[in-house]
């Protein structure tokens, strides 16, 4: 029998269009019968925050990062011709009028064709988040658990 | 007989020195015999638009996106250090003076070298791009074209 | 014997946070027994400057992109949330505090860790850089010496 290919995406990025490209590669990936692998870390784990604000216990610090980074996917700006939320916004609406789906929709279809989703812990530690405030289903991981999918990875990609 | 190596590259990015980047990989890849492929998806679609404006029809939004977003690839700005548009004429005037190629010659040698070049059809969707305002000698594709490839690489990147 | 496997990671961004990423994989690599190389190109090359003004006969041009740039690893900015130089004091106080090493403790242990470092020679002498302006250490070569490393690498990336 032959062995499954195996597709890892670090999501180091913040950007909705970065996230979106992860995404929809991943799903592909899935698709064609590639174990897939998102590891999300630094301003990528934005992605997988929930979009309602959470009861956590937090330093001042961590708070202030908290309340300045995007909840969840859907309110993350755009890599380019962000034009202060009006990009998203206007990108968005010519999504809808395409029928191409929106992040959110992208991470639940990833979640339902089973791509392993790995949240940094070194990340979350530094940033201050914590389980509750992101979404379910998640695995939590550094950067050996990383190394151990990408050293036997055929596509191998850092968005 | 030895099989050739693929590089596969996805061009995200509608930077000026992140293309350069890009094609200066590809180039040298293309130069050491391999199968390369460029997937430009997103702004990166911006380094293979013509730089004459084309009359083609198209919806307020989609000609709202072409005005924005900049005609080919010596109209992009560059990743840092932009200032405006100053960067990259500081950029190509030191690049002029180190005899180094500009994209459009980078992209042109590419294309002598066979370099497939491939323009990804959900973006051109979605930004409403059509045919004829991209270069001549493209391929189109989406996702499954660039996992095809992909999938037997040696060099993958994402850019 | 089986051969070691090779981590191979393009440094092309000038933020603080994205190399950080860039030397902790390298880091991991190395540890669990891979042959690592990052070359340093673009943006990426500040990343290995020394933190002090060396004497050395420039160009205009290049005496203004020296100055402009970063000076070494702790004086570049982040990809998100850099609020005019506010953000990596903050990620700095926040590492601090979760004994998380700073970008030159990393880089210092990547040498020890004989990670191989190449500055890429094109870019310094389009930005004007010489050798005594950059650490110690690092090997010099362009995208040939990139693409040798590459094709037999199982871990590629472009940060």
């Amino acid at each position: 029998m032959e062995e499954r290919k195996k597709t890892n995406i670090i999501l180091f990025s913040g950007d909705y269009d970065k996230a979106m490209a992860a995404f929809i590669i991943a799903n592909g990936a899935a698709a064609y019968d590639h174990d897939v692998t998102i590891f999300a870390t630094f301003w990528g784990l934005n992605a997988f925050r929930k979009d309602e604000k959470m009861n956590v216990e937090k330093g001042k610090m961590e708070k202030m990062f908290g309340k300045m980074m995007p909840r969840g996917a859907e309110n993350m700006g755009l890599s380019n011709m962000n034009f202060a939320g009006m990009g998203p916004k206007m990108i968005k609406k010519v999504m809808k009028k395409h029928q191409a789906m929106p992040l959110s929709d992208l991470i639940e279809m990833a979640q339902e064709q089973e791509v392993n989703m790995v949240a940094c812990t070194m990340t979350m530690d530094l940033l201050g988040l914590q389980k509750e405030e992101l979404i379910d289903g998640l695995e939590y991981g550094g950067v050996a658990a990383y190394l151990a999918e990408a050293e036997d990875g055929q596509v191998n990609l850092f968005i």
